[in-house]
């Protein structure tokens, strides 16, 4: 049985969506009395993800798996890294039963072209990503490489997905079919008035901000269908949207950590588009950068609790003329 | 088709063997006028290894190949890592065509124990590896570790190689059935001097070097025939013998490079053991140790130009009953 985790990442949580698999897998055969299947484990993200870190709490991760599984015999899974982009293929022809990804696939393969520091005028100035003032020219130019990155997702997993197999995928989204509506960019929005008030004491160039544009789309649950109707291979048979407070809501608050909402949020900000901003406006900024994010973040929250939208999709693999039906 | 490098390393060639594999297939696909399979292709090394510097050299290798073969269609070779002892299983069952091993198999799964850092009494005293001076005992610990790993490697291996597929493995070896051979063990000896030499001035507790034996064992061509004929999933081949210069011979000595012979070989072995030896001895005395090594090869290589022995064996996985006939 071939599973994929795609845009792993690295850390503690890595394995843990991987165990839980296999901890369904195991249930259900144990289950229906039959002997669970050897399964082919493959991880993947990008070719400058630490897959060392992950390699080496493997050892760990088969022990234990031994142990809660009483796997005494031959070894029954077996985890590999798989490198690149998911814009494309990673796996053999049929060679998927499930397909899994989390909090990956509203990050694009590129900012859309025109938008990024190589195009000749700034057309989203004094923003990072869409935001209510930005020229219709920019959500065009957003939802188009939304629509080419999650075609080529979906053709590429055609070839490598059995029939009756399946993919789940979760990413950021949003409920209303406007694109600048608060819960899919108001975090950008933010990032964005920090920079700006960067510029404004003249510790950031402002071109600096005005060419650079996030590599992210959150869309909205009708764009997700359409594409993987216009595609043709999957029927999509189930569809969920569910809030998650920024700043990981009230358990995260009692927790023993002393930091304001703000710093929490900035903290998981800036664990995840640090690598991306700092390319661009250098390292040395990113504290001061990141100090004035969370004190905005504060203040915002302090007002309302704007939530980011996630969906869950799961779509099936069927013969492309059922699919087209 | 399903295609393993065991113990790949870490280098900058850790991938011209998948290359020129991949060329083989690729002309031998062109003769017949077939269209070349899907490549799954994966490089195996320890838990520990450098993976991260492998797959950042990918892309540039997709790159070449799409140039070279000029497959502008879908890709062709799927390439993952799959970290873990070989001495074990590491691939779903029947799921590769052709192992290729290089340089890896004459290292055990660990120093024979009894003789490893945690026996009571130290057995091979003032050495490092088999001897001439080494008792019977350590000759025969060594041979049944290696008897012991080998036959784990090809008993994983056939769970693992489908009917027909085929293991190419080159290592260290010797042509005599004597393991205290001047050609698969002087390379240590001189080691165990150079320590000794820093033990008799102090440098080094003596113990240290009587506890310390290396995880290595250069076999006969007899005792890999015998291993893959007690298995019995495989039938031999081809089998092959050839000599190395310890220095890499005339063309190493000519190139621009003005090292002696002695410092070269000092830094190839360096480069494989120190690994192994840091722990145990610390890294401080490391460059000292190399410093005394090199010039003890070159006394040596002065008088005698002693040789590795290298093994080259092919098999092919058969029949249970067809292998033990």
């Amino acid at each position: 049985m071939g599973i994929a985790d795609l845009g792993c990442s690295t850390g503690p949580n890595t394995l843990s969506v991987i165990s839980e698999i296999i901890d369904v897998i195991y249930s259900k055969c144990c289950h229906l009395g039959r002997p669970p299947p050897e399964l082919r484990i493959s991880l993947n993200d990008l070719y400058s993800n630490d897959f060392n870190d992950i390699f080496v709490s493997l050892p760990d991760f088969y022990n234990k798996m031994k142990e809660d599984k009483g796997t005494g015999g031959p070894r029954a899974c077996f985890i590999s890294g798989v490198p690149g982009s998911f814009y494309g293929r990673l796996f053999p022809s049929k060679s998927l039963h499930f397909v899994h990804s989390s909090s990956s696939l509203h990050w694009l393969s590129q900012a859309p072209p025109g938008l990024d520091s190589k195009a000749s005028v700034a057309i989203n100035k004094g923003k990072v990503y869409i935001s209510k003032s930005s020229p219709q020219s920019v959500l065009d130019s957003y939802s188009l490489q939304f629509q080419k990155d999650f075609s080529m997702f979906l053709k590429s997993r055609s070839e490598e997905v059995v029939l009756g197999g399946r993919i789940v995928l979760s990413l950021m989204g949003r409920s209303s079919m406007d694109p600048t509506t608060e819960e899919s960019c108001h975090h950008w929005e933010l990032l964005a008035h920090a920079l700006m008030s960067m510029v404004s004491e003249g510790l950031i160039p402002e071109e600096k901000v005005d060419t650079f544009n996030a590599p992210y789309y959150a869309p909205c649950a009708e764009e997700v269908k359409l594409e993987i109707q216009k595609e043709g291979s999957f029927i999509m048979d189930r569809l969920e949207a569910f809030d998650i407070d920024w700043d990981g809501g009230v358990d995260a608050c009692n927790s023993i950590e002393t930091l304001s909402s703000g710093q929490r949020v900035a903290k998981t900000i800036r664990a995840v588009v640090e690598s991306m901003l700092e390319p661009h406006f250098g390292r040395e900024i990113m504290d001061d950068l990141f100090r004035r994010y969370a004190k905005m973040v504060d203040n915002h929250l302090s007002k309302t609790r704007t939530k980011y939208m996630n969906l869950v999709v799961s779509f099936i693999r069927v013969d492309q003329i059922e699919g087209q039906r």
